[in-house]
């Protein structure tokens, strides 16, 4: 493994010492929990806090979506696995400003448990949590049962609508309703060219054979919908796009985001590469974008592939999208 | 090659229409030449123009810092190469309000002699231009001779400081000063654990035999000052600080901001191990540091590996970097 790590089974202790240390003006490291990690700026009295959570392995996603106007406490797990419920518990607790806190997590059974596990437990604390799950990844499963699919980097969306609009003062229902069109309104894909490794594994989970591509993967590699032989960007990017909008139905005139993510190990101009044909696809179909976000905003270790999230926007979630934010992984001005 | 690519010879093409494509509010194709990026807020005049180029595969560099008070335009050379003397001459042309241009890059003989020949054209045009050229790359030249060095991210100071002092509407001439002392000022060194492969050619440039590594590797796979068995992340993180440190001796108690990018495959994580281990030995040393910026902002394709840049700060330095600027790259609100 050619790869910067000390201890194997202290990876996330030394990312998670690494990242606040590079952060303090946007981060800090919760007293209570060394696997959360809280906003310089949380809690704020009256405010309805934001809270996520989940592996590690995917930064910047989830930790660096900390800080102003976006999520205000991050429940931190191992590499590729859920946080605790403790880890989650805690995270509502720092997010907690009295005006109720938010949740808004990924479809992964450890989630959904801990999740469930911790906001029993805020209830006893007098602290009122709701939840929002994401299920943006279409290759997941079937539209019929959308509830069972995965949440990807459509989360990225979901966090900056949510965190917007508990930024404006909007109630804990409020955001609830908003968070949850966001994400409604989010479809994502994966293509993988290539597998990670986790450190304290030493060899990669699962396998991309050279000269092929796995379609629709998850990220931690879970199956996609076909392998098949490697295509040119061009065909790859009109792959996804297909996938994504077929499946999304958008009125022609539809205003999007689009975000397109590398999973760790393709350079950056390859990302650029698959974007332009994206946009054209997008075009084609009558769609106006809004916006683009083009980067490694939703990674898996060192994996090689991209992922495609459209997102359609009404007046307000272009609003709220628009806002001012700042944290490490996504700053706008 | 497990790549998103279509023709191999037509990547920085690609590359190219999909970044302007993504970023239509930030910056636009220049009209005299395809391998121009120009920001959307360019030319200003009365303005100094802020200028730079140098070879693709780089992303976000070089094309990513243009945009508002920072590169108001950047000539594209084809992958791992020198923009021609045209390009760097058209973006001088697209820069220009009228108050000189300031052409800020990094010292690789293409380049020196591609800005030269633009220089002597801009002239022609009653266009007047100042150069500083960078040599933050420790490991490339002893110290005594400094304008051997190569430049490498510390550009992105040099950049992100030039564009904010001719923002404030400094002169040519103050610009040029500013620039020149944010790049004195900056020390970076490189590390590598594998290496990347330019489509058109199929396979890498250079080895990097599993298990070693290779430390003051250049962005092009230049060789470095030794290659030596792989180490932990914080033995490696305490050898690029003490490297960069030495060469700098800076007096105790110097602000500093510190830069640590990965190579294009090393994941986000990693790179904040390293930064656990770099920033506790700048605090070792009685450095304070007053801001550090972590994530791919200097890449070279899918290179294995990381930088670190040092670059001590004064107060109109650091006024200057906090100063509000939004490129694709690099976003501070």
């Amino acid at each position: 493994m050619q790869r910067f790590i000390n201890n194997p089974d202290e990876v996330v202790e030394d990312t998670v010492k690494g990242f606040v240390k590079a952060h303090p003006d946007l981060v800090r490291l919760s007293e209570r929990n060394r696997r959360v990690i809280v906003s310089a700026f949380a809690p704020k009295t009256g405010k309805v806090g934001v809270v996520t959570g989940g592996g590690s392995g995917h930064e910047p996603a989830f930790i660096g979506y900390t800080g102003q106007n976006m999520l205000d406490a991050v429940a931190v797990g191992e590499l590729f696995s859920s946080p605790t419920a403790k880890s989650f518990h805690d995270a509502m607790v720092e997010a907690n400003g009295g005006a109720g806190v938010i949740c808004l997590y990924g479809n992964y059974a450890g989630d959904n448990m801990n999740v469930k596990m911790a906001t029993k437990l805020a209830a006893k604390d007098g602290i009122e949590v709701a939840t929002v799950v994401a299920n943006d990844d279409v290759c997941s499963a079937p539209l019929t049962e959308r509830e069972k699919r995965r949440g990807v980097a459509g989360e990225i969306m979901m966090w900056k609508i949510g965190g917007a609009k508990a930024a404006e003062g909007a109630s804990l229902e409020e955001v609830r309703v908003t968070a949850q069109r966001a994400i409604d309104n989010c479809r994502s894909i994966g293509v993988g060219l290539g597998p990670c490794t986790l450190p304290a594994v030493g060899h990669p989970n699962f396998q991309i054979e050279a000269g092929t591509m796995e379609v629709g993967i998850g990220h931690h590699g879970e199956p996609g919908i076909r392998v098949e032989p490697l295509k040119t960007a061009a065909e790859v990017a009109r792959d996804m796009a297909t996938i994504v909008l077929d499946d999304h139905a958008l009125a022609e005139g539809t205003e999007v985001a689009v975000l397109v993510s590398g999973l760790g190990a393709t350079p950056l101009n390859e990302l650029y590469i698959l974007n332009d044909t994206i946009e054209e696809e997008i075009a084609r179909r009558g769609l106006k974008i809004h916006r683009t976000y083009v980067g490694n905003y939703f990674t898996s270790l060192e994996m090689v592939g991209a992922t495609l999230t459209v997102m359609a926007l009404d007046e307000e979630l272009k609003s709220l999208l628009d806002k001012e934010a700042r944290s490490p992984g996504l700053a706008q001005a």
